[in-house]
Order: C-alpha cells, then structure tokens, then sequence
C-alpha cells in the first residue's frame, strides 16, 4: 500500500486540471494506492504539508474541477533550490508518500528531477512523475504540451473576430501575445484566417531579431496592400543584443513610458508599438491590444482535443508512476495525422531547458509563420472552430 | 414596388450582422419589396454610392454572416452633419429607396431621424429605421441592446476564468472594460461569480466619482480579506472634474506614459492603476488587462438570447418599415422574468442620447453592483453560461 501526492506549478492553463482528474482517478483506481493527496500551491503547499485528501472526493465532483481553468489545488512560482527539494523529499519522506506527480513546465520537471535524485540518493522508493503543460509548448521532446491547444484557440478566435472588426473599421491592430522565449502561441494567430486576405498579416516571434526599421516597412506594404494590418508580437521580441523591445523602445525618451521588464500584465509593449507606427507611418488609427491572463483562462476557450490529451497524460502518469513503477516526464508525440501516443522519457531531457520554434515553422523574411506550422497546429485547436465568413454580394452599378 | 437600403454603423458587436440579416430576409419575404441594398461602411458607403446587392445572395450564406462577428458591411465612424444627411437623402432618392435601414447606436439613430426628417420635408416617401445595436447598452427606452449581452458573456467568462488564475496565484488583479460614459459592460463582470469569495470584489463604474484613496482602501481591504484582489474598472472612470483617470493619472510625473486621452486600444490606465497600487500599498504582485476589442469580437463567445433577440430586432424592423409604413427606432422590452418584446419608439427619445446605469444597480458605496443589477443581468447573458467550480476536499492533518 502507498501514498500518491499530486502538485500543480507554475502558470496555470485551461487544462491543467484535466491532468490532475485524470491522474487522481487513475491512481484511485490501483489496489495499491492507500491515499491520493494533493498539495495547495505547488511545492510550497508540499513543505509546509499544507495537503488536502482527494481520494474519496466524488468523481462527478472532480469531472466540475477538470471542466474549470486554473489550478484548482493553487499553483506557485517557487523554483526549488536542492535545499527547497531536500525539503519536499522530507515531507513526502514523512507522510508515506510512495508517488509523487508534478504538473508543470520546465522549471517544475527540473524540481521533479531533483526530487528523483534525492530519493534514488536515500534509497526510498519514491516514483516522481512530472505530467507536462504549458501555454508556451516549449518542452523538449515532446510535439505539443498540454495548455497550448487552448491558448491557440483563444488566440486564433480572438484575432478571427478583430479580423471581422478590423475589416469593418480599417486601421492597424497590434496584438500582444505570451511567450517569452518561444513563439508558438503567437504563431497561432494564424490558425484565425480563414478568407483570402484575412488577419493576422504580420507575426513576429522572439526566435527572430526584432527590426524596427523592417517592422515599419512590413506594415506599410501590408496597409498599402490591403488598406489595414493586423500585426500578431510576441511579447519577447528583442533586438540583436537579446534586450527585450518593451525596454528598448522605453529607453527612447519619446516613447518613455513604463519602465520595467516586466512582459505579462502590463499593456507596455503594445502601446509603445502604436506610438511606433503612428510617428513613423503617419497612419492614423492603430490600435493595440495585449491578450494577457484570458489567454491561459478564459471560461468557455478549450480544444477539445487539448482537454482528452491532457487528461490521458494524466492518467498516463499515474500507470507510468504506479504500474509500472517508473520515475520520469511524461512527453506527448504524433504518431498520425492527426494521433498522438504517450511516452515515458527521462527527466534530464525535459528538466529546465526550452523548445524553441524550427526554423521550417518560420518564413524567409521572419514576419510570418509557414503552411507547415499551420498544418501541424491546427489539430491542436480543437474540431469545432468557429466559421468565420466574409459576405458576398455582387456589386450594384451606381 | 420599392427598395430596401440597410447599412451598419459605430463599433461592431458579435451580432449586429444577426440584425442586419434578420432585417435582409425578412424584407425579401415582402412581395412590396423589390430589391434589398447593402450600402458598405455606414453612411459613407450611402452618399458615395457604393452599394451591393442582397436581394438574391443565397439565405444559407446569409445565416453563415450572422453568426459572423462585426459589421459584414463594414463600418464608419463617420457622424452625418445636416449636409451630410441630406446627401444620404439625395442617395437615397436617385437609387428609389424607400426604407432605410441603420443598424448603430445612439449617434446612428440621429443621423436615421435627420434623414427621416429631411424626406418629410421634401414630401419622399422613404421610411427610416433604426436598428439598435451598442455594447455599451446606453441607448434610452430600451430594457437592454443588442450587442451588449454578448459582450457581457465575454466581460464575465474572462472574469470567471481569470478568478481561477488568480484564486491559483495570488494578488492583485485589475481589468479595465469598454464603456466611456455607461458602466454596464464593466457591472457586468459580476456575473462571473459562482462561488463564494470569486471576483471581481471591487467595480467601478464611470456613473459614480472615482476616488483613488477609496479605490487604494479598497483594495487593501479587500486583499486583507481573500489575500487577493480583483477589479474591474471602466475605462471612462473619471474624476469629480470629469477628468478621465488615464488622464490625470498620467499628469502625475511618476506615471507620466501615455498622454492622450483615447481610451481604447491602449493599456495606459491598467497599468497606470498597476503603479498606483504597487506604490501605495506595496503589493509585490499586481497585474492589469485591458480586454480591448476582444469585448465586442471574441469569435464564438456569442449569447443566444442576444442572437436571437438581435435577428428578431432586425426582422421587426422590417417591418416596421415595410408594411406598417413607419419611421422609428426599434427598442426591446423586457415583459416577463426574462420575455421581451419589441416596439416602435420616436427617434427624438433615442436620438444622441446617453443612458446611463440606475442607482439602484451600483452599491452604496460606489464600488460594486447590486443583486438587482445581476438579476438584471444574468438572462442577458445567455442560457449556457460555463461553470467554474472550485475543488472541496477535506483537509489532510501535518
């Protein structure tokens, strides 16, 4: 008989709970499980043994939590340090805990990883599992993390209907998308054309050099092309010299305007770029907007084929941990167009490193993304995305 | 036999292209009816001639456009002087319109009643109607606009889902909503509450004085009580000068950023309200969103009952204009918990008028709605509402 504890770290996604249910009901289901605790607020909830018992809560309970957004055991932003992980083994030590789930990016599998090691070190027999997600899809190995499907969906329908609005009221529209580092989600504005000429006609990633001239230059020729721009930026772009654009452009005195880099919840960013656009192209209406929490929470955005896999990774995890007595990061890879299969890999592949966008997902010029990264994204989203559809009507003779 | 000449005017919303179609089919099924003109971008697409023809577009495609976000005619923010007003006459007249069909808000419904106007004086037979469409719901007599109810779904599904965010990460949390003059749109993140303790906890709404000490006591309060804080604020909050906050925020050198007073398209007052609380209160964690144009375009955030009610207002227009031969402004009336019907009102009582929130819908205090306000609310909303639910599970001894 054993213990299992769950956790939830990091930023959370839409679908984060569906991997915690369907770990929490898989592991219920073995024999040798005593116990399935889930800790409040990630590793901090662990070393302060701040558990709650899941394991007689009503399934029909749990499938509410897996349909809400966010961590429902609370999540944190704490990075444990080998001391911080001395303590988590500690409190699994002491409350006979024999499996340990983590869900979380990458900062969370390195946790997971030390945790691992900690226990291997002391000889107890501690199975550490770290269940994926994140909004960025920057981890390693795997083809897709659970959380991006739905934050793609929101992206893609928010930038559908700004396209229908930017059509109706002509300008330039700059939205601001998460993603430090790695720019799949903002790439996923593209998953919102669905007519020839439709938005988003710019994407900017940070795997790119941020040219201001360049970006000037894309958004004229766009607005001479179509009487309107809509331009999709990571919230990472940067200069040659890695320094992210929210603090160049602030270092400029004219456009001196926040201050920090600080890159989610601040609209900075976006409203730097309009006052870009608007002194140096004379356009007059250029709006922006920075998507910011709603893309990783919105009530009523997932893919339904995000929710499935992130609730049979869960469940993966806990055979994974379990059954078949493994420690490891469970990584999600397409085997069909369009099927995945789960797989169990080692920690050290995952553990605190980033996934960067392929050079074959980006075009030529660095402003766009390619049909490949359309083909391979639009699974992802779900199967019933909205239509979008522009009006046709043929023209009366004046 | 006569045509019919309908156009879209002001900011777009989710389903003024439900009226738009609801007017267009129902005035084909008029044998009086001989053709059905869409004039493109409002008014300008009227007096430049620049029409197209709806008459025989398949009513499939039609019903495709409805469920379309925005204007599928386009839009203009143009705003009809008399002069302009009598071009819009002389258009009519050469092109043997004899009703015509403005689908705006409260500046659209004047420029229906100087074109009414303007054909009584010339003895031109045209019928003019408004069609009411506005997010902000502040057109007068009508119990609620189409446009508004749907924006509201998307104001408290953002809100439900960023509680979740929040409830997982603690701090404080504002969000400031579209609404320079009438706070119904940002009231309406109320119903994003489920559970006890869900936010927003505090709403400011421009109806009422903001008052940056009570807004900073407030907060503190409030993040006392839940260890977190949520807003929602208007974008329109102002001071006892009527002086918008962005602007007078921005006239403090310490948050000196953006210096204009556009109020949309642009994350000066979030984040300006960001620093005010950082630096008065010293909370670490504070984060703001400006939910932008997602409020009026989100693709598939629509609500059925504004959907429904949207084509139905459209349609009555029809005829209205078509076969009871009269001039007006289509307003909605709630009859029953929740039925509504619909009405023909003088243009004179819509016209350019603002309407605003009751007293009885903002609390005492000036800092959140009331259960009125709510009940008001919730059916407006639509009838599928996503739950967010939040985990109960006993807790575990340390």
């Amino acid at each position: 008989m054993g213990k299992v504890l769950i956790a939830q770290g990091g930023g959370p996604t839409v679908v984060i709970n569906q991997s915690m249910v369907g770990a929490v009901l898989a592991a219920r289901s073995y024999s040798q499980v005593d116990k399935v605790y889930g800790a409040l607020h990630g590793v901090d909830g662990i070393v302060n043994e701040n558990f709650v018992d899941l394991t007689d809560v009503p399934a029909s309970h749990l499938e509410d939590i897996a349909a809400t957004p966010a961590s429902a055991l609370g999540s944190t932003r704490s990075k444990p340090d080998a001391d911080f992980c001395e303590r988590i083994f500690a409190s699994c030590e002491k409350h006979d805990i024999t499996t340990f789930f983590y869900v979380g990016g990458n900062d969370s599998s390195d946790t997971v990883r030390i945790v691992a090691e900690e226990a291997e070190r002391r000889g107890y027999p501690l199975r550490c599992v770290h269940i994926p997600k994140t909004i960025d899809n920057d981890l390693m190995v795997n083809d897709h993390t659970p959380g991006f499907g739905s934050a793609a969906r929101f992206v893609a329908s928010a930038f559908a209907g700004v396209n229908q609005d930017n059509r109706a009221l002509k300008g330039v529209y700059i939205a601001v998308i998460m993603g430090r580092h790695a720019g799949f989600l903002t790439a996923a504005a593209a998953l919102a054309r669905q007519n020839p000429g439709d938005g988003p006609h710019l994407i900017y990633v940070p795997e790119r050099v941020f040219d201001r001239a360049k970006f000037l230059a894309d958004i004229k020729a766009m607005h001479d092309k179509h009487g309107r721009a809509m331009v999709a930026v990571s919230e990472g772009i940067h200069d040659e010299t890695g320094t992210p654009m929210v603090v160049q452009l602030a270092g400029n005195a004219e456009y001196d305007a926040h201050g920090n880099v600080q890159l989610s919840g601040t609209g900075a960013l976006g409203d730097q770029l309009v006052q870009l656009v608007k002194g140096e192209l004379g356009i007059k209406r250029v709006r922006s907007d920075t998507f910011g929490y709603l893309q990783r929470s919105f009530l009523g955005c997932a893919s339904d084929t995000d929710q499935k896999e992130a609730r049979e990774v869960g469940a993966f995890a806990a055979k994974t941990g379990i059954e078949d007595q493994l420690s490891g990061s469970i990584t999600i890879h397409r085997v069909g167009e369009y099927a995945v299969e789960y797989r169990v890999t080692d920690l050290l592949e995952i553990a605190a490193k980033t996934k960067h966008m392929p050079d074959h997902f980006i075009n030529e010029e660095g402003n766009d993304v390619t049909e490949a990264f359309v083909e391979y994204c639009r699974p992802l989203i779900g199967t019933d995305m909205p239509r979008s559809v522009n009006l046709q009507a043929p023209r009366v003779d004046a």
